[in-house]
């Protein structure tokens, strides 16, 4: 077997077999294959595609690729993953409150790459917070508390962290195949048996339409089957951000608050929605409506913030700053944006919003960026909202003068206001 | 501009302009692209095609990514390639004839890689002779004897290395768009203004039917018309090998003697063929029929036998080889294998023999390889030939007595007698 072999077969649009999926994600990860190699390989499955059995033995494949988490000794363990959003901090109040209601919670994420933010970040500008803990700590603290958030320490999927990077490079992103494998794969090395997807769709989402979205979680359900991890998807709109607030320390005082029970709709509905399905699958409860109603119980009796908080001192951080909100740290620049015209919001694109978070030193354009915790946006408007002339529609967060200026300008671009 | 759009658009089966193909090739031979990236978009264009304006404008833009041989004070110069062939010595011949009939030879060739041979080659094989010559040196030769048959001794078309080496690793080699771009690039940087190309077909060439290779043939016509370069294409059966022997110093022996006036019938077909274009196109001859018949006379009258020996003689070859075929150092080895079968010759592939006799030493699998210039196949017995038990079938040329064990083997499986 060769590779020239393997990249030839799929030019030519037939099926790969398992061994000469293995054979490729083994010689790659080990470095016997070429990234040009490999990038001719991903444009001929990205123009050629995969059917359900090539896509289950790539996502086998690419999770055994390096360690695999073995969380058998906390029962089940329902893992969940977003295809990405810009204001995203689900996790962020969906953790707390399913570890609230007794289902255990270990959970693996990654940090922020491009526009869209990560939860590791979020949780790293919580003063003393520690997402740098071993495995056997990691399965400790799950023990003890019920909940641990940390990020990659293990080698997990390393296949996929090649692909990945090459697929960003050569643009052959968006494939479904390629998607799907990427995912499964992660979760699958990061110890899951039972998995939630939320695949998002829109102009801040990887799937810029309902239909691919459907598509994807499709094709996700059906490789979580063969590779013998329930999987259910749960399909969300990104066409504009998420809640009210893009940034890290403003997306943690957004969480808080909606743990205070002060949740936006659009966060809630994703939040319930996500948390049903993992009560449902973890055996905690069969009726949905009834799991949306524990879960909100959680919020007003306090006890999903009181998780929240234990989390936070489990792992090092300083619970004062969640105690109170005041105390965290504020960008020099705080500027609100008041708009130029009167009527209704009518677009509001996130990728936009993302990528102006990013510009203001939110995010990381390139792995090795520092972020600014304080940096970011409120959105005081959203789509069909009333707006009156000189009205705010949001408030610009950052250290950088300049980039204030030209955000103000941007944001004024940005909302479409009709 | 950046590559990813450019990958983005050929995977989108968008046509690529003039200022993005160039910004790739240019980029890539600095090395501001990476491989992997190169990889991708060949792929994409090997899947998804491109447009004859997208073919011309790749060839111009190679052509130009190194020097250009300037030729102009040779006057007309009718530069001729051959898509590849196993025992293809054409170029020995013709090129001799042509000159004698006053059509000036200004040729770089190149070296033997894979299962097919290189002139360049050849012609080292002749002690002394010097194919490593300057640009100046080159074209005093010409001015002075009408020949000169050199090796690459410039930076032509350096782009079009890069991606002929990357399309070898990748599976990308028969794009009917990239092979048009890399011979007729090579061409217009080795200053020819008109072409005759050999399109070759069958098992030992790039086009395996002869549909590919009329298709081919058409593509180069109009590119090369495109780039205001005439060329004409010849299409020419590669089902076995060319000519009766195979290897270094044996095809060297067998040009001489069809300069003598002993050519293999089908040698003779190809070489009167490309000669008679050539010749037209030069001006020196409106008639083909006509054309080939001063070819004939000049090796009759030795006039072509004795140009061939001025070029050896000019580039420091040792001449008394030529009149004297037995000096030639022969192989340690050298083998009748004997028919175990009666019948007829139906097949003889020319890739099997020409894989044989690279495997004999006659050539190279990495370019850094050395070669057996004694090394060879001599084929006593070609398709359509009647074959007795016992009869000589090949004559097997080596220095390495296990390897001519094998051979043998191995030329009774490659023959099909019937």
């Amino acid at each position: 077997m060769n590779i020239q072999e393997i990249i030839a077969k799929k030019r030519d649009r037939k099926k790969l077999n398992k061994d000469e999926i293995e054979f490729f994600i083994k010689e790659y990860t080990a470095g016997n294959i070429a990234d040009y190699q490999a990038a001719a390989l991903v444009m001929a499955i990205y123009l050629n595609g995969m059917d359900m059995e090539e896509i289950t033995n790539l996502t086998l494949s690419m999770a055994h690729s390096g360690d695999i988490l073995d969380l058998s000794e906390l029962g089940i363990v329902v893992d969940k993953h977003s295809t990405g959003g810009v204001g995203d901090k689900v996790t962020l109040i969906l953790a707390p409150i399913i570890a609230s209601l007794g289902l255990p919670v270990a959970k693996m994420s990654g940090k922020g790459l491009g526009y869209t933010g990560g939860t590791i970040d979020k949780l790293e500008s919580i003063p003393g917070y520690n997402t740098n803990v071993s495995e056997k700590e990691f399965i400790e603290n799950v023990k003890k508390i019920g909940i641990s958030l940390i990020g990659q320490t293990m080698n997990l999927a390393p296949a996929d962290k090649k692909i990945y990077a090459l697929r960003d490079a050569t643009s052959t992103t968006e494939s479904i195949p390629l998607i799907a494998s990427s995912i499964i794969s992660k979760k699958i090395a990061a110890g899951a048996n039972k998995v939630v997807l939320d695949v998002t769709y829109g102009s801040g989402a990887f799937m810029k339409t309902k239909e691919k979205a459907q598509e994807l979680a499709e094709t996700m359900t059906k490789i979580g089957k063969l590779a013998k991890r329930e999987t259910i998807t749960v399909i969300t709109p990104m066409e504009q951000p998420l809640g009210r607030n893009v940034g890290n320390i403003l997306e943690v005082i957004e969480a808080v608050e909606a743990l205070k029970g002060n949740m936006e709709l659009d966060v809630k509905k994703v939040v319930l929605e996500l948390g049903s399905v993992m009560l449902k699958m973890a055996g905690k409860g069969e009726n949905l409506e009834e799991n949306r109603m524990h879960m909100l119980e959680n919020i007003s009796n306090g006890k999903a913030l009181k998780k929240f908080k234990e989390l936070i001192q489990n792992q090092e951080g300083d619970v004062s700053y969640i105690e109170n909100l005041e105390k965290f740290e504020k960008a020099k620049y705080i500027i609100p944006v008041k708009s130029k015209k009167m009527g209704v919001v009518t677009k509001l694109p996130a990728e936009e919003i993302g990528k102006l978070s990013v510009y203001l030193g939110a995010g990381r354009i390139k792995k090795e960026d520092n972020i600014d915790y304080t940096a970011g946006i409120e959105l005081n408007k959203k789509i069909s909202d009333r707006v009156n002339l000189g009205e705010v529609i949001a408030i610009i967060h950052t250290n950088d003068k300049e980039k204030a200026k030209e955000a103000e300008n941007k944001i004024q671009e940005i909302y479409e206001i009709d």
